[in-house]
């Protein structure tokens, strides 16, 4: 590409009818979007046209029937994206996986299975699992403490990169007349014994056009922040100021210089929930026609849901959020993200409930396609981030403006691609394909 | 169906170049075949274009250097049937998973998600992992002796078909206007206790297509016939007689109905290994240059391998398999098997090595399609088996001669559909869709 402007990188994440939390009301929302193939191929399809980097899946290894209907009944990733990966040809696609309730050898093979399937587009979303009631659903192990979960996934991490050298690139020879199916010496034993796993390998799984598929780390916790400095080569992350994300970016950078990488060797892409209009008022209708088919009582769940399962029913829901300084094992720096940002708007919980349950925490935008277009640029051009994970509030129609209005913009600015330069994810998100660790 | 003929039901197993071990190195051998998806591809379109039942794939959790090359280096069950679910529309997809290495929330996940996107057509095959060095890639748990390994089986496949009925067929309302997405009363939990797992549920996939994917088993010890014949719908199995499958057939079919089922609810597939030629004369020249060229020393491991890791260089490899009762925590039923078969056929040890090598202890059949088809009708109308489990010695060359050989004279007799009657793989083999266990 002929321009020196700073490329953005930018993602979709595919929930089921949207992030909205009342998306699945709407009149225009597929409501079985989150079971249904033929939906998620057209939004695939889509996202593929826009030269979007990558669709992104979320994962929940446990539900209750308050869970979002997005989350109650779905497909699960490692087969959806199977099925998906022939649907398309260049978008890359990332699923979560669990480092808390899986082994790294099945987690391994299935990303490394991924990779093959759709020629190095496949990305791993390293979750620690954060919500406790999933450990009834795998015999019951105790729920693993925050800071022990992180230490697991670390190792776990380490050890699933391993495996994915198993083969060193050139190993596999198959000469027939001589019968000599492999080098042996290219055939590498990983022998780890660490605190948690022991894992002989090698890995089934030839070493994979990647090399090793994408890391993606969402945590935004010092833990978090750590694990994703050290190891990811993308950061999703909940960002609703430019300030606090520049913050965020130099905090993540330096963490990564520490570690011994260069700056650009891990990118960082916040959350945006983007309502769009032809005009701002329009953009704003949208968000309010979806704001008023929330049902009071989901808010509330879905606000306490985020902090800790606090009983919120307990203050007056026209008043505003009391300074609660509460120990839970759950996700401690979206607490605090709450607690901030209730002060900040002077929001009642009421309030506070609809716009949670509305962004999920996430920074939403309510404008036109044009504005949108600027405040990425801003953001990228600020360095307060690489790109944006997409979250649109309403499918298929949030991802069909973004396609049709938005890129279009970012393309004429010289800001995105027009076409996909390369083929595997790693070439469209500019990173090295790894060398194996048994490189002479 | 105006016949009256029994119905024969046909899957074929892909195992990368073919069977036979040394199949890799023939000259019309695609010698990347196990991590090639296009060629997984040709050849599940080639299966459904011959209208067989399911395509059935292997899996294995760890390797060594001495693997076989389909082994070694291959995708992963649910990503590449994920992917194969879109290229084919018709034909069963059957995936190993095994009991001993899994949890069942993750399995029970998976095939129910792949029965979503493949239109009711997942079948699992239930395997207890037999290979001890695979407990190595999973933290060095005790490999579980094999009477454990099937207590824990049992459980296990109980949980997951607990979990497939976690959602009423119909509880899924997604009603926009009064903001109900199900009915709360049908959705369950399975709060199950157990031995060897404790699994709250419920599933985060609706109840699938076909209700429960289909159920095979394929161990024939005690321990795996009594699996079976409480709740598999196809039995895989090793049979080199008629008179033994007749017996065997009988067994399963009368445990069955101790276990309160009908006979026709279990299905007996003996895996077989044809070598078709235009001539008798052919296909023992095909089966011929692919026996030679094994390579001994592979041959002799393979046998090994079978034999709990019997170090047969011990005895001189030209003269016969002394009698041997060695107990080891292998797969008992095949051990016995191949002792018969040595005796049977006065085979010294390297040929039986070739033997077992060439047909990994399956039923080799080498003549015309005629005499193959022949051979399938009899086999089905005395009451020794319900249909065959393919196991072609070379692919796609064997799997294209059945389809276009042996299919149609099986279609021109009647004992074989000229269509796909129905759309779901337990309508293609006759099953019932199975109630949910909370159905009133």
């Amino acid at each position: 590409m002929s321009t020196d402007k700073k490329q953005l990188k930018i993602g979709v994440f595919l929930a089921g009818t949207g992030h909205h939390v009342a998306s699945w009301r709407h009149p225009d929302a597929q409501a079985d979007g989150s079971i249904n193939l033929d939906y998620f191929k057209r939004l695939a399809q889509t996202a593929e046209r826009g030269k979007l980097d990558m669709l992104f899946l979320a994962d929940s290894l446990s539900i209750s029937p308050d869970s979002h209907p997005n989350v109650l009944a779905r497909f699960e990733p490692f087969t959806l994206l199977g099925a998906l990966s022939q649907a398309t040809s260049k978008i890359g696609l990332a699923a979560t996986a669990s480092t808390t309730y899986s082994e790294p050898f099945h987690v391994a093979r299935q990303f490394a299975s991924l990779d093959h399937l759709s020629g190095g587009r496949a990305a791993w979303n390293i979750v620690t699992s954060s919500i406790e009631s999933t450990a009834l659903n795998f015999s019951g192990e105790q729920h693993l403490e925050h800071s022990l979960r992180y230490q697991r996934a670390e190792e776990f991490v380490e050890v699933v990169r391993g495996l994915w050298d198993s083969w060193d690139d050139d190993a596999l020879i198959r000469d027939k007349a001589d019968g000599i199916y492999f080098a042996p010496d290219k055939l590498h034993e990983l022998n780890h014994k660490g605190d948690y796993f022991s894992v002989r390998g090698p890995l089934n799984v030839p070493r994979s056009p990647q090399g090793h598929p994408v890391l993606i780390q969402a945590g935004s916790s010092d833990s978090g922040q750590n694990l994703a400095a050290r190891t990811a080569d993308l950061i999703f992350t909940t960002q609703n100021h430019l300030k606090d994300s520049q913050a965020f970016y130099q905090s993540v950078k330096q963490k990564a210089v520490s570690f011994g990488r260069k700056p650009g060797d891990v990118s960082i892409m916040p959350g945006i929930v983007p309502f769009i209009g032809d005009t701002v008022q329009e953009a704003q209708a949208k968000f309010k026609e979806l704001q008023e088919l929330i049902i009071p009582s989901v808010g509330l769940k879905i606000l306490s849901s985020y902090m800790g399962g606090l009983d919120l029913t307990q203050f007056p829901l026209d008043g505003p959020l009391p300074d609660l300084d509460i120990e839970v094992n759950a996700v401690k720096s979206r607490f605090q993200l709450i607690k901030d940002l209730a002060k900040r708007e002077n929001f009642t919980i009421l309030e506070l409930s609809r716009y949670i349950a509305g962004s999920r925490g996430h920074n939403i935008f309510v404008g036109t396609a044009e504005q949108l277009a600027d405040h990425f640029i801003r953001w990228v051009e600020e360095g307060a981030c690489d790109g944006f994970n997409l979250m649109p509030p309403l499918l298929p129609e949030g991802l069909d403006l973004f396609v049709d209005r938005v890129v279009p913009i970012l393309q004429e600015r010289g800001v995105f691609r027009k076409e996909y330069e390369g083929s595997t994810l790693r070439e469209h998100l500019g990173l090295q394909r790894p060398a194996s660790r048994y490189a002479k």
